[in-house]
């Protein structure tokens, strides 16, 4: 199926699951919708904190995907979205048309998902792709870089990687800094405030094997905890590894 | 000063240290001194795992380098040598001009020391180089491939590495394939059979700060553990951290 055929059937309300493994090898976005009048500041702010939030396009104008995924509708074509009111997540929806103004705009910010396929064809296994989950993330104690009243800590997902393949887990993913590029952290996950990693904030669990080494990626669901530290009065996310399937090669962002 | 000139003070019995530090951004090897009928299948040997044995250079005629550092006596310029007579480490002596004959093949081989400028240069401290220590090498339980009698574990050098630095690490180091390249593992040191981390079997042990992960590179004393089990006859070795630095530039080795 092409990215295209698939936002065809997500926004005709046919596909409600984690897009993890769906159109290998096309890039997949994170997205967070901002009343105008914080745009800029959040755009500074993403800047300084590209390896969680990178942002590969901004709709400033209307509701579709100029670049990545052209004419895609914003409103419809991810497969769940999270609405946010006063950093609290108030309602989880399949498409946002009633939700719509003039006065939005759209982030479209880079996921590992899309580094997923490099490390595959490199062989090294993916749990969560395996068991077709979603990928297990977790809220952290890394702090972003604070501008303005944007601030908040690291969310990161984490993959268990065989212990002898975790370094060319590192060189393969440092190839895509637009979508998280390289680890955040490498085991210890008590070292980044992680207390229980059977039990992540976002996504599945999955077992990590005896030979196996829990590997940290910065994340874009580091977005819902700026905005539950932020407590914007409104704003809208992506829910967690429901992601928009953009129109746009994984290699167009190798580096 | 130079190589040539550090060398030229080994010889005259002036230095009697390990190297790592010196002479910085030049190539550092280790050696292995085989008799004839043995060398052509540890070269096959050393092939077969080239990250713990990469073999830089090999000397069949004669006691001196020819392309690492031109004219080199090495019989005297590695700053000490470890005497091997079945399997046992009988002697440590500063120079072998006693034991040169006509029947010996050396073996120069590449050392993580080579990378660690590059690592240096990206912000990464070292604490063995702060301290003015050798670095920790430890056995492993990881298995190298046989090639006829030649066989054994991989020994590793250990550098601890600020958790948030540790991909980057792998990165770097990655670039230097022909001086080990890439971690073989990442923290867990019992995962590869490391049951003291304060105890290295070879080397000086430094502490690892709580911020801090253990990262574990191949290393060229995985020659030694390959002739404990081997028990050849005779061999030499350069002792563990006292290393021939040689003419060639680090950069030179850069993938």
């Amino acid at each position: 199926m092409t990215p295209k055929e698939f936002r065809m059937q997500v926004a005709a309300g046919e596909f409600h699951a984690p897009t993890a493994g769906y159109c290998d090898g096309y890039v997949q976005t994170n997205l967070l919708i901002l009343p105008r009048e914080h745009a800029s500041l959040f755009a500074e702010f993403a800047k300084a904190n590209a390896a969680p939030i990178p942002v590969l396009e901004i709709v400033e104008n209307g509701v579709h995907s100029l670049t990545l995924a052209p004419g895609a509708n914003l409103l419809r074509e991810f497969p769940s979205y999270d609405i946010f009111e006063d950093g609290r997540q108030t309602a989880q929806v399949k498409d946002i048309e009633r939700y719509s103004n003039n006065d939005l705009v759209f982030f479209l910010i880079g996921c590992s998902f899309s580094f997923e396929k490099a490390m595959m064809e490199a062989g090294i296994a993916l749990r969560h792709i395996e068991e077709q989950k979603n990928v297990a993330m977790y809220d952290t104690t890394l702090p972003l870089v604070t501008k303005g009243m944007f601030h908040g800590n690291m969310v990161v997902s984490m993959r268990p990687i065989r212990a002898d393949q975790v370094a060319k887990a590192c060189v393969i993913t440092s190839h895509f800094p637009a979508t998280h590029g390289m680890p955040v952290h490498i085991g210890y996950p008590e070292m980044i405030g992680i207390t229980d990693i059977s039990q992540p904030d976002y996504g599945d669990a999955v077992a990590i094997k005896p030979d196996e080494i829990p590997v940290f990626w910065p994340c874009g669901i580091t977005l819902q905890n700026v905005l539950r530290h932020v407590k914007l009065p409104f704003a809208i996310t992506h829910s967690p590894g429901y992601m928009l399937i953009t129109d746009k090669k994984d290699s167009d962002y190798y580096v």
